[in-house]
């Protein structure tokens, strides 16, 4: 059983770990509070960007010598590997620390492996406390480690009639200034940005994260196409200088049963090259493809107050025949942005990965 | 100018008037203030329901012999008109009212004139207090009094992308229950039920109010069929004794450009049977030539939170042929109805009748 002081100090932990939100990945986000002997905090720490100190690391720097004899409050398990930083659990052996509080297990099979290195040096671990509390703050972390493959975000714009463009193929704008804005800041939670080869022929978009959402993010995301035939232009915008890219096609990565790019195999390049938080931008055909292969894990859609009541549905082929078998999604959000309505919802997923 | 105790009285009057709300149609809502010569509030009324007494006739019934001197306060013109009460004008005159201060004059050439008879009779009239404030509570009446047709709501159910049923056709159920318990409810707030043959032949639907707002409502709407060539069968449940009902033909009102129903001529038919506000109910081919006409002012969206990306379409052939023609919506309220949301909107008339 945690203490109630050590209670506290996990929460404290997981309120720093939130500081790293959106610039620690392929990392996690983990925050770190060291007591000593007596039970007080003497030193804090979180995982502030990829590349940077783990929170441990950084807790234990300000704690200094009187870490020794003291209690290590971390919000995930303390890593094992030599990666860009030494592993945490020897760190935390070096420094003295008698007892390791945990809040959630590091599914991350590379990672993984600290408790039992802090128990054979005799240290006393104990984890599970707060565990839901951390876990929410690092759900799509989490998620995307334990199936080795990205969380998903489906990002779709339509009227309230479900139409993404009109009869005679127009679409711009369906939404508002603030919901492009707000679609910026969006695109800078995610560490890719996936768009099918129909919306970078018939659009040419840049896939960039721009505007005041530009000026703030570490990096811009990854450009990815889902691209069978590698039929992106040499010149198209999407391979301009302003982000790095990755035309996926079949060539590289297999087709499925249609003839198409295989997208879990997709998912699974995305995976291996650090990004844990895709957004999918579509268009409809594509994201019909994530969705049949239950690859998409929430949904945000901006929704127009208009009706076209002809035109380019918002979303095709998602592989649903009949009514019964409907992709259910547990609404999580419905907020005004400008004129529109966002719509933020969790995929309820038939088979979990 | 009124005085701020006529001002307070109207107040007054206008919540007295919302008490028939629903139950007056054809008539609108009207609510009545009888003040003495010194200024007391002697007397109260409202129209209760349709074929009952005026709101001035059961004010002035309270306030007996005190009225002599004093002033009536009334949310509408009185009317002129020998209807199924006397006219309210003469009655006010001849109860000794000096004074009469309206809210709205009455749009409907029928029953207008009342103004006139009162100060051709003495009486000091003044019309505009607090007129906003009272339109508000009459809205649906009088926009369907000005244009001789129907306040028509666009009821629909569908998907989050905006289908109304899946790739096989199945479509029961896309809402909950309690979406369509709500449903009922909005029934019962409307004179009249429409819907198109297609839906008639597809579902035979019976187009009443039921359940808990069935008991609640003093009489059933009128169910109305847009029928061209009259293939709804003698069987069809929307013709049994449930409730009144008009199949509404091609060879009864013309037709318009495209061989269908003339739906100008079916709101007219429909305002010359008393309907002031209808709820039309689909499907997505009649809601498109309403819509397309100019016939339509609300819009009550069902959403279920739930993807299809195939299959029937909420609405078709709404005549927008490019994005910049999109129909423009207000939305004036999205409320959750158990897992689903229900998004109310007014429709931006492009032409005002
Ligand atoms: N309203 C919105 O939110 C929004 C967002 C984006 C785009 N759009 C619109 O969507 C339109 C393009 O529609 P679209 O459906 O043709 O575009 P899309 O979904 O972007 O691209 C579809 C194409 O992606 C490729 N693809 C590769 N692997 C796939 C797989 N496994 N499953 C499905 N597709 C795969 C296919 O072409 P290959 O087989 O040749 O690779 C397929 O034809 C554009 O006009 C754009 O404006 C709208
Ligand atoms: N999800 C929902 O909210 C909802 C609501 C209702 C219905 N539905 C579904 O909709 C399906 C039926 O679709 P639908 O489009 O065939 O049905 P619909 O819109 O009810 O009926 C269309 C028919 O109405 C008649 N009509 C008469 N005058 C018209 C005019 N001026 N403009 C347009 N239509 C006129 C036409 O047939 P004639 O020319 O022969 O008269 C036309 O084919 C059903 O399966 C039903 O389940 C869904």
């Amino acid at each position: 059983m945690a203490t109630p002081l050590e209670d506290r100090a996990m929460d404290r932990a997981i309120e720093l770990a939130l500081r790293g939100a959106g610039r620690t990945h392929p990392n996690p986000v983990v925050g770190c509070v060291i007591l000593d002997a007596a039970g007080e905090v003497v030193g804090e720490g979180w995982h502030e960007v990829a590349g940077g100190p783990h929170a441990e690391i950084a807790a234990l720097a300000e704690a200094g010598e009187r870490a020794r004899g003291g209690t290590c409050v971390v919000t995930l398990e303390p890593c094992n590997h030599v990666g860009r930083t030494g592993p945490c659990s020897l760190a935390l052996v070096a420094a003295g620390v008698t007892r390791v509080v945990i809040a959630v297990d590091d599914p991350n099979p590379e990672a993984a492996g600290g408790i039992a290195t802090l128990r054979a040096a005799g240290v006393r671990v104990e984890s599970g406390v707060r565990q839901e509390e951390a876990e929410a703050g690092n759900l799509h972390w989490l998620t995307a480690v334990r199936r080795r493959r990205p969380w998903v975000i489906w990002k779709y714009a339509a009227t309230l009639d479900g139409r993404s463009a009109a009869a005679d193929g127009t679409s711009k704008w369906i939404t508002s200034p603030e919901a492009r804005a707000d679609v910026h800041a969006l695109r800078g939670t995610a560490d890719a940005i996936i768009a099918g080869a129909g919306t970078v022929l018939a659009d040419d978009p840049q896939l960039t994260v721009r505007g005041a959402a530009g000026a703030a993010v570490p990096r811009q995301p990854l450009r990815v196409v889902a691209d069978t035939a590698g039929r992106t232009p040499a010149g198209a915008r999407v391979r301009d200088g302003a982000a790095p890219t990755w035309v996926a096609t079949g060539a590289e990565l297999g087709t499925g049963a249609d003839g198409r790019v295989d997208l879990a195999a997709l998912a699974a390049g995305l995976y291996a090259r650090g990004v844990r938080v895709a957004l999918l931008e579509g268009g409809p055909t594509l994201a019909g493809g994530f969705l049949a292969a239950g690859l998409v894990d929430e949904v945000v859609g901006y929704v127009a107050p208009k009706l076209l009541g002809a035109g380019r549905a918002a979303l095709t082929g998602a592989g649903v025949p009949t009514i019964a078998e409907a992709i259910g999604l547990d609404l999580t959000d419905v907020t005004r942005v400008g004129p529109d309505l966002r719509f933020t919802a969790l995929v309820r997923q038939k088979r979990e990965g």
